[in-house]
């Protein structure tokens, strides 16, 4: 018998051979067909592979990332299953699960695969999967392996082989098809019930240019066809709601080939978003105490090797430039320039918590591959402020942090969040984690308690810290479902070390501070982003770019719509007339088009009773109101960010 | 007979061989008093050398930037005739003016002089003076020159002379002293009535270490001694007033040598500071119908090489980030980026004037020897702006610009302030201007004629303007009389053709938009460092970092302090409690050393009666006043920008 420990901490024992989903079997017949793959002493394995020793045990299914992972990785099995039964001697090169779904490389010989291939390829993996063929795994030894894949003509295969380790090597065969893998899988086919093959490129092997190009199949399962239609519905209103053809449309934001990839021109449309933006943080800032500094976008290299950026993040950062001797770097992060203004004068525990904000700009230097609209930039507006404290105010304002977060999550009616706590790994002190293991139990307690009390949804993933402290990475969906990162959250024992800070106690000696690093609202690049999906372009009325525009029915109004447009104005409402020559009907459609929130039709009848006949976007007629009622209203409106 | 032609086109006979001088006591003998150097056909002339053929002639007096500096070049020549006659033998190598002043540089031999030593040579200055001994013009062959500089053994002036033509060296005497220069001079020593000798300081031979270190003596006369008395005092306010000094006091900014030189750190004292004047010229410029933008801080090398800013301006650049095979430089300028963002839509006649504005961060990569605390530094916060018009519409928004000068002078409570007009030389059209001779006038005369409307005080300049138009330096004085350049105001007719941009024209046709480069408020860098000696520190209310401390007589007002705390906060005003624990004669003096505008001591009897006793910066004690009164009043005041 062996011994299997549950995450509850709960032991039972089973007979040795025994695999993951005998024992959800043991459970429940629902759980066992749930079960996609299972984490056993920590690493993932088949659930249908034998455990032949104590263990702890971990099943896992579609809503764990890893479940999911699994099944699409399963599912690119599926796939070359079904090409190759169509283009016999079809060669694989890599197929791994993507963020959403997977892909296959493959080398086709002489054939050509285009678009129109691809329903054919999905009704063949339909076929296959109601076979239900189960996912066999084999080791093998390597001079095994590399006959078989030499017999098949695979110089693929035997590629991959080449670095792989003899004892360590297995293949996983369903149905017909046998591919080199590492696995683990899915237990079979016969989870996998909605497909859809989503795009066909070219990739070159190993994604140098120099090699033959390979043709790569998308696609993505799920395990029932209703979630299906619903990442297709998602896809479909992603499309329209893409920010950078909003971006465009909407005079946002642009790109300009002599300025750079990556680094957005903000349009003063734009520029209004990032100042409301900028107001929203300010203010919140203030109330909670934060102090606003404003620092150089360049240092000394010497700054980049006292906190260590040099030479650990050397490949983010922009190139050096070198003159009378000395290298200067573009920050890629506010850090260190605000550790500076800490030390700028002597410090006593009177003075702490000190806050530090400042929308700094960061300069990153993506792979011109990963560069994507304002999601994947280079230059980054960021919603930055460091905390200095000590242990005892640690607590405090960490949760004041989070109420932060909260906050804005409502104000932007962000409804689905999830923050995931990354903590140290004991076994790795003074490697991967600075030694200091008192205070990485006190402050990862102290975070999680506060995660806890606060009601946030939080993940914990073990060994996943950063050098200097635990963290929190916060994830947001998009009204439409759509996943963003949206900012980091951490905690730093180490900086202040480095930079020799202190702060005189109360016992009169000096301490290093405890640091918090945090940004609510992340950069105004995947902000702004994130925003023109959520919202369709379709901004609130305190972020509208344009909030109320001005329609007269004829020429005759524009004298009064001139008057009513001071009020506004008056009253800090952005505000504007169309004084086409145009039909109302079309006044009315251009508006729309360009999502101003409010509209004022302008008349006789409305001149003369100093009012106008109101539309609210996405609400039609209102009826005719009073000027300065509305003025009052938007006013108030504006101001409660609604 | 020769004609002399007079600056308002008068013109009058005299006889040949007349001097400036002769003239001028032609007209009258007071005048003649005055004179001390004239321009001769546009070159400057000793005022009394004899004029041999009709010429153009301006006599220049003490208020000409010319007269001033011939004043102190002659003086220099004083200064060593006084220090031959006390120190015979030393040998003397250049003594310029300067902005303030003048200095030479002398090889002493053996012999030491130190500050002790200038009481001496300035009585010795005196006495010589007042001898009033005519400054001699004598021109000399080369040969001879060379023999008598070897005759006595003067390394320095040998060196000179091998820099100078035949035909074109002059010696000037004046009482015993014989110098090799090029002139002029003022008539006679006895104009210099007062004379201050205010430093020494060592000098390398031709700023070069590797030479011998000569003796560097810096002095400063006066045509009388009122004005050395001001000048005196006017330094020792400017000393008190160093804006390095109070920056530091007042925690307003700091460097440190990590982050590097001429990169100021905002701290939060500053960076207040700077979101005031921000907000000035964002409601400013919103009222005046600019458009905001942000651009990055870097481009592509192509974007200066179509600007022109590449090569011709690189030396004041930073050096390029070079990656990928790109490079990248950190903008020096905001004007390339604001093209970019004018040229990314198409745009008509109907959306001119477009005014794009924003507070851009430039780079400048200034000589370290040249930084000086803010006012000469490396990053710059620039209030800048572009504005794209057509022909017809410049003259209507050059004035525009000008008004806002006027307003922001106005608050700043800048009485003196003169416009330096810049302009082109037609001769010249095709090389060092842009070769739009129509423009050029066109500009030139609604620029001047803006000027004169508006009664703006200003010189013309000739052959100082751009090469794209005709520029407006702005030259400002502090309330104790220091001379700052706060801005350049300039028309462009060239970027905008280099950029391709262009508009709809009324008649179908793309024009290319003239454009107008403004930056009234300066960087933030220099007009804060202006502005600190110009308050002395003590900012206005509306400007201060803290705007008022509550002091609390003792421990049993803190609630009460709270409450009114809140109170100051609620209606947006910076205020602070001193909660230490000391007696209100300290708090009150702590105060005023951090020059905070208001303070309120709060006792007994404030707090029955929800009050507080006001003390003003300056003015002292108020009296007792209701808290709600004096917010309302802070507010105004504050709302006011008074």
């Amino acid at each position: 018998m062996i011994k299997i420990t549950f995450p509850d901490g709960n032991v039972r024992e089973y007979e040795a051979g025994t695999s993951s989903m005998d024992i959800a079997k043991s459970i429940s017949e629902g759980l066992a067909k749930k079960i996609l793959v299972a984490e056993v002493n920590g690493e993932v394995w088949d659930a249908t592979r034998p455990i032949q020793a104590d263990a702890s045990l971990k099943l896992l299914t579609w809503d764990d990332a890893t479940g999911k992972n699994t099944f699409w990785h399963s599912s690119a099995h599926l796939m070359a299953e079904a090409v190759e039964s169509m283009y016999p001697g079809v060669k694989f090169w890599v197929g791994p699960p993507l963020e959403n779904g997977f892909y296959y490389d493959m080398d086709l010989g002489d054939r050509q695969m285009g678009e129109e291939d691809l329903a054919a390829i999905e009704a063949k993996m339909n076929e296959l999967a109601k076979q239900n063929n189960p996912y066999i795994r084999e080791e093998i030894a390597k001079k095994d392996a590399v006959s078989y894949f030499f017999e098949k003509d695979d110089e693929y295969k035997l590629d991959l082989l080449h670095n792989l380790e003899d004892g360590h090597i297995t293949l996983y065969k369903q149905g017909n098809f046998t591919d080199l893998c590492r696995g683990p899988h899915i237990p079979s086919t016969g989870h996998i019930k909605a497909i859809k093959l989503t795009n066909i490129a070219g990739a070159y092997w190993k994604g140098d240019e120099k090699n033959k190009q390979l043709t790569r199949l998308y696609g993505i399962t799920f395990p029932n066809s209703k979630m299906l239609d619903e990442y297709l519905l998602m896809l479909e209103e992603a499309k329209k709601r893409d920010h950078r053809k909003l971006g465009k449309e909407l005079s946002i934001f642009c790109f300009d080939d002599e300025v750079g990839q990556g680094l957005p021109l903000w349009m003063p449309n734009g520029t209004i978003i990032i100042e409301e933006l900028e107001r929203l943080a300010k203010e919140t800032e203030e109330a909670a105490g934060y102090k606003r500094v404003v620092t150089p976008h360049i240092a000394k290299e010497s700054l980049y090797l006292t906190s260590g950026h040099l030479p650990y993040y050397q490949e983010s950062m922009y190139p050096p430039m070198e003159l009378d001797g000395t290298k200067y770097y573009l920050k890629a992060m506010n850090c260190p320039h605000h550790h500076k203004i800490f030390d700028a004068e002597p410090r006593s525990y009177k003075d702490l918590p000190l806050r530090l904000a400042e929308y700094g700009t960061c300069y990153r230097y993506e792979q011109s591959g990963e560069l994507m609209g304002l999601m994947r930039v280079r230059c980054l507006h960021m919603n930055d402020a460091h905390i200095y404290c000590t242990r005892e105010q640690f607590g405090d304002e960490f949760r004041a942090v989070n109420d932060m977060y909260l906050k804005y999550f409502n104000i932007f009616g962000i409804d689905k969040y999830v923050m995931r706590l990354s903590l140290h790994d004991p076994a790795k002190l003074g490697q991967k984690y600075v030694n200091e293991p008192e205070l990485w139990k006190e402050t990862e307690a102290m975070v999680r308690d506060v995660l806890i009390e606060s009601k946030i949804p939080f993940v914990e993933v073990q060994d996943e810290a950063a050098f200097y402290g635990p963290k929190i990475d916060v994830q947001i969906w998009s009204v439409i479902g759509r996943e963003f990162t949206l900012a980091t959250n951490q905690v730093d024992f180490a900086q202040g070390r480095r930079f020799n800070l202190s702060y005189n106690s109360t016992e009169n000696k000096p301490e290093v501070p405890l640091i918090i690093h945090r940004a609510p609202l992340g950069t105004h690049e995947r902000f702004i982003g994130f925003l023109l999906e959520h919202y369709a372009g379709k901004f609130p009325l305190w972020l509208a770019p344009l909030q109320v525009k001005l329609l007269p029915i004829s020429d005759k109004f524009m004298d009064y719509c001139q008057d009513v447009l001071k009020q506004f104005r008056a009253a800090g409402i952005r505000a504007e007339i169309d004084d086409r020559n145009e039909k109302i009907g079309k006044k009315i459609r251009d508006t729309e088009l360009m999502k101003v929130p409010y509209m004022l039709v302008i008349g006789e009848k409305e001149m003369n009773d100093q009012s106008g006949a109101l539309r609210i976007q996405g609400q039609g007629d209102q009826g005719v109101i009073k000027i300065d009622e509305l003025v009052a209203r938007m006013k108030k409106d504006i101001s409660d960010r609604v």
